[in-house]
């Protein structure tokens, strides 16, 4: 067993509302930011998964992404394998 | 000028009580998943910067980061270029 860890990326789907990447665009010209557009604010979640190979691992992120850290309806998700691999013997 | 694509990953410092992290590592057992530990929930910002080449782009999405984005006491960022560069002219 292996532990292998991954970040899972929660964004809002394109057209969905997003008041939080508003509110930053709205905070951009009080400190004199410019160009800065199509702001959208989502999660980050990170997590170390101990699986036999990382395939293993890696269907317990996507199943953990789609039915507990993402809303499938207005949101979208991916996984993405991050660096802090630990072999853990085996 | 041309449209630069970043997120910014903001996740709770090494040490830093996580509460999501903890709601989450407590619903695993009712979801029936194991080996699932160190989970930790951030933010991830993603947007556009309009500017003359890559490195002045990031210097933009570096000052966000650290200015509005994240709070340097509790959270640490990391700055990443994603797909979506739009060539806008020049």
């Amino acid at each position: 067993m292996s532990a292998y860890r991954f970040a899972v990326n929660v964004t809002p789907k394109p057209g969905i509302l997003d008041p939080q990447g508003r509110a930053v665009e709205r905070s951009l010209p009080h400190l004199g930011i410019e160009g800065v557009s199509a702001v959208r604010v989502g999660r980050r979640v990170e997590l170390s998964v101990d699986a036999g190979d990382e395939g293993e691992a890696r269907a317990v992120v996507e199943r953990l992404a789609s039915e507990l850290l993402s809303n499938p309806l207005i949101e979208a998700y991916e996984v993405e394998r991050v660096a802090g691999t630990t072999g853990v013997g085996g």
